[in-house]
């Protein structure tokens, strides 16, 4: 793909095309129809992709995209609710960081970086708990790049009638996620991820009556998506200043999207700009964290060296040098880096970037494993 | 000015320099350090602006500049104190609407559209109610273009021990605002407003002292003001993904304030917008809605033609169609429309406006007044 100067491979913020920013030269008026066409463009796209045409409706927050995510919880969450927190890694931990800043009950079940939640702890705890009204869920953590059992789990939390929250902020657009049978009443994600937009944006997509039901959850006005949909509704306008040219941004990346073969070739490409990163590394004796079957196509969690020689600032810097933006780890008991497989880059410059990481372990004197 | 296909002349989102937009092609990682170094200059910058170096912090937020007005009240008010709202159009019933949906006790005092605050009433109301901890005030009123008295008001609130939380969205960098003699725990404005960046986040500048005593008031993660700059104190980066191509574009465009001349220049190219749009319009036989002496030189509030003809949609499609972008009205009791001062554009594009106003008003067969 056309390369730009660094190559991030970065989980969000991450590579876009030259197309998708060239978007970004035009000032849009926000009250403006052309630009509410645009904003109605995004919202039916992003319900397309989730399947959810008819029985969802999409939800754009400013903000990052876990603003989003708090708005979910506010929104979607009684304040007398109680929610179930899936915890395996920091997002999860974020997530019950919010219940606990929101003042909203809840309890966490936590596994460690590396295990899946299954459908059968949560049947337990359900079981177990009838005060639960919400589970929340991390779809993929970018912390490790871990996949939990979003369909599974689904099927569990509906069939004891409580609610799903779902953050899928880095698998959403590239890993199947389908409305229609997969049941919940919030799913976050967030412009600058698989859709390969730029930050500045996140977005819900929700079931059409549990939004209806949500009016007055939420303590905040910012924050509030029934608030948000229902003035959008009404009027084609965000209710607040949109991030014009982020939206602009998205709606470019979302119809090269469409272009290159939805989510299908998505997620193809993403798998493949995997595969050769995890091979690799592995031929320079570097070892990836999670076993295969648990990995998504996203981000790729790698143990650092042992090798004295190597400082991951000192390692960041010469990847950097050669054009390739790498990831800290975030585990707190193994050292490790990480590498994101997503952005507007295929498997040409996972390779080169396999590449640079030989060259700069090279320079720096660094052995592995 | 270098003339973009169309010219906004909406108090923002606002026509941008290319210059600014073209800082926006360029992906950057959120965690490297080139891009702390732009954080860290916009907001040494925005402190700078204000003159609180060495007394104030600037806090960044993710999100429209109301995000940050919800976030200044949900840090700097204590869950048990009470705001006084200062009313006098859209902005300020929207700061009472944010206490009101925070739960934060407030009082509303409310003065017509075209009636400025003054500081006898706020000495008044803060000594008839002792529960008042904080006064919230709109410095620029854009639903009209009306200016309160901050310096006044400020004092005053000073002299009765309270503290003032001020919302500067439309006025801040174009207005002087000195923190060294305006007395202010938090003064909130944006990206995407005088300063001619793009939108997508908005910030605080807040009293290091106010800032240190605000730790747990914020029933909120996101929008918790104390811990985003606690983050970005210690680690020199945004707690959350920070909208990467709107603080580049931001950084871009203070460099081209402080090219223009800083404050002293905007206020004056702002100035000579205003006049040139007002005196223009009223050959035309159009008046402006506010007296000279309470009309900022930001957004000019004009009244509509009386002329049966006159339908605002039909008006505004008619000059868009010549190149600019007007605003819509925002009074109940008096049909108006409006027009930005403010953006990347100078008195020849005002004295355009003027003249495709004219052709429009021509072309549609609508007499004046």
């Amino acid at each position: 793909m056309t390369a730009p100067a660094t190559i991030l491979l970065t989980p969000g913020p991450l590579t876009t095309s030259a197309r998708t920013r060239a978007a970004m030269m035009t000032d849009w008026g926000s009250w403006d129809s052309s630009f509410n066409r645009l904003t109605a463009s995004v919202c039916e796209r992003l319900v397309a992709i989730a399947n959810g045409t008819g029985s969802h409706a999409c939800v754009p927050l400013q903000g990052s995209g876990t603003f989003a995510v708090e708005a979910a919880i506010a929104t979607f969450v009684p304040r007398t609710g109680k929610v179930l927190v899936l915890v395996n890694g920091a997002y999860g931990k974020r997530l019950a960081k919010i219940c606990a800043a929101l003042g909203r009950d809840h309890s966490v079940y936590e596994t460690a970086d590396d295990v899946p939640t299954t459908p059968d702890a949560v049947d337990a705890l359900l079981g177990a708990d009838p005060a639960i009204t919400h589970v929340g869920l991390i779809h993929c953590e970018t912390s490790t790049g871990i996949l939990n059992p979003l369909p599974e789990i689904a099927a569990m939390v509906a069939r004891h009638g409580r609610g799903l929250i779902v953050d899928a902020m880095s698998s959403f657009g590239a890993l199947p996620i389908d409305a229609k049978t997969v049941p919940f009443e919030a799913l976050i994600a967030a412009s600058g991820k698989c859709l390969e937009g730029v930050p500045g944006m996140g977005f819900v997509i929700a079931r059409a009556d549990a939004l209806a039901r949500a009016e007055g959850n939420a303590a905040s006005l910012a924050l509030d998506l029934h608030d948000q949909h229902t003035y959008l509704q009404r009027t084609g306008q965000w209710r607040f200043t949109p991030p014009t040219h982020v939206v602009a941004a998205l709606h470019e990346a979302l119809l090269q999207y469409d272009e290159e073969g939805g989510l299908p070739a998505r997620h193809a490409r993403y798998g493949r700009n995997c595969d050769v990163l995890i091979r690799g590394l592995e031929r320079l004796g570097l070892k990836s964290f999670l076993a295969p079957a648990i990995q998504a196509p996203i981000i790729v969690t790698v143990h650092a060296p042992r090798d004295p020689n190597y400082r991951f600032a000192e390692f960041y810097a010469a990847v950097r040098e050669r054009g390739f933006i790498l990831y800290p780890g975030k585990l707190t008991q193994v050292e490790t880096f990480r590498v994101g497989c997503i952005g507007h880059v295929d498997s040409t410059d996972m390779e080169r970037a396999v590449e640079a990481i030989a060259d700069a372990l090279r320079a720096l004197a660094i052995t592995t494993p």
